[in-house]
């Protein structure tokens, strides 16, 4: 995959009316040309400090204080960051492995869930399609798949004041939909492959008639999150 | 489903070798008779001045506390809780909802990992079985399905100083895939039908010989957990 390259021409033989598209992140970031050299990235000061503190590539540091708004925690040799988008991350989703060339590093789209939209714009109407990223998790170990971008898909399944047979609340909750087709397809997916791309068949019910709010709406806002 | 009902009998018909059985908590802790009638629960001082403070019932508070080791949280009507598992969620999994009885409130199993090797010891050694629950999760809006009990089934794959064909390490992580096993169950079960068991058929390389080390392998050490 390379800058300019048609992501949806190359997806839209594979899929049908009724699929759903997980895309792996890594890969509509490189058709979108989100790359940086390294070799281009003047680190700061601050840059410099972390990374003498951890041990990494002050440059690559430098790219994740670019792609950041905020840094929440700088420990254990991780930074988790919130991305400019307002997904919390380690390493503000900038990512080095698996690049064409160890020098250069592979960023967020810059507008998820407007790639989400484009792509499924360009295959059909029919068509859900998630861009999925691995993040790791408060409290557990591990990294799980969720949607950074979302179009024609059902986002989140709000179940609040919904009620049973005898009148009471079902789930005084939100079911976050995209984030677990996005863990569903990472299960399919074979992590030394080049399988960026999982289809979902069968799961029509999730398909919206339009774009929907994207991912963006899964991101819960500063002033109700309780672990900033 | 009640007290010492054989879960494993009700399932076994349904399912052959190969077979991942995702089964929601609510639905083993019945059957294994945890449950706690609200009009036998004493509040104490302190379940009474959160209760009053988040306008809940004093005896449910009292159960939750009962079943935390830790109250993180308590802000937005919610109890963020570290329960005697390990695990952190709201209220500490207690829950009242889908209950035969409004005024019971239905806890966690005391060991879901032993719940776990308890149903595929009587189903057979070819089944992996995953017991789910709906967690939060800081940062994102909604809930998603994961494991609190396994057993026959992979629970983290570890990707760590794994190199790729060019001798770069693939993921510097592990995945989550028992925690994803129980996000794609959720997406096949409808909320307000009585599914409390989904079977994954070809999910077969996830299944392991033995029972595994259970979800207990997912809880996030305290020492190395950012987010206290």
């Amino acid at each position: 995959m390379q800058a300019g390259d048609d992501l949806a021409a190359l997806i839209a033989p594979q899929v049908r009316a009724g699929d759903i598209v997980v895309i792996a992140q890594k890969v509509v970031s490189k058709a979108e040309g989100r790359i940086r050299p390294l070799a281009e990235v003047e680190p700061s000061a601050k840059a410099q400090r972390l990374a003498d503190e951890f041990g990494k590539d002050a440059r690559l540091v430098q790219v994740v204080l670019d792609e950041s708004t905020e840094v929440m925690r700088a420990s254990h040799g991780v930074l988790i960051c919130e991305t400019r988008h307002g997904y919390v991350c380690a390493n503000a989703g900038v990512d080095l492995s698996n690049a064409a060339d160890d020098d250069v590093a592979i960023l967020l789209p810059e507008d998820p869930d407007a790639s989400a939209r484009r792509i499924r714009g360009a295959i059909g109407p029919r068509i859900g399609v998630v861009i999925s990223d691995s993040f790791g998790r408060a409290w557990r170990i591990g990294v799980a798949d969720v949607a950074i971008g979302a179009a024609g898909v059902q986002v989140l399944d709000d179940w609040r004041g919904r009620l049973d047979a005898r009148g009471r609340e079902l789930r005084a909750t939100e079911i976050a939909i995209a984030d677990q087709l996005a863990s569903a397809a990472d299960l399919a997916r074979s992590k030394d492959s080049q399988e960026p791309v999982v289809v979902i068949r069968g799961a029509e019910r999730y398909i919206t008639d339009g774009d929907g709010p994207g991912a963006a709406a899964i991101r819960r806002p500063r002033e109700i999150d309780l672990f900033r």
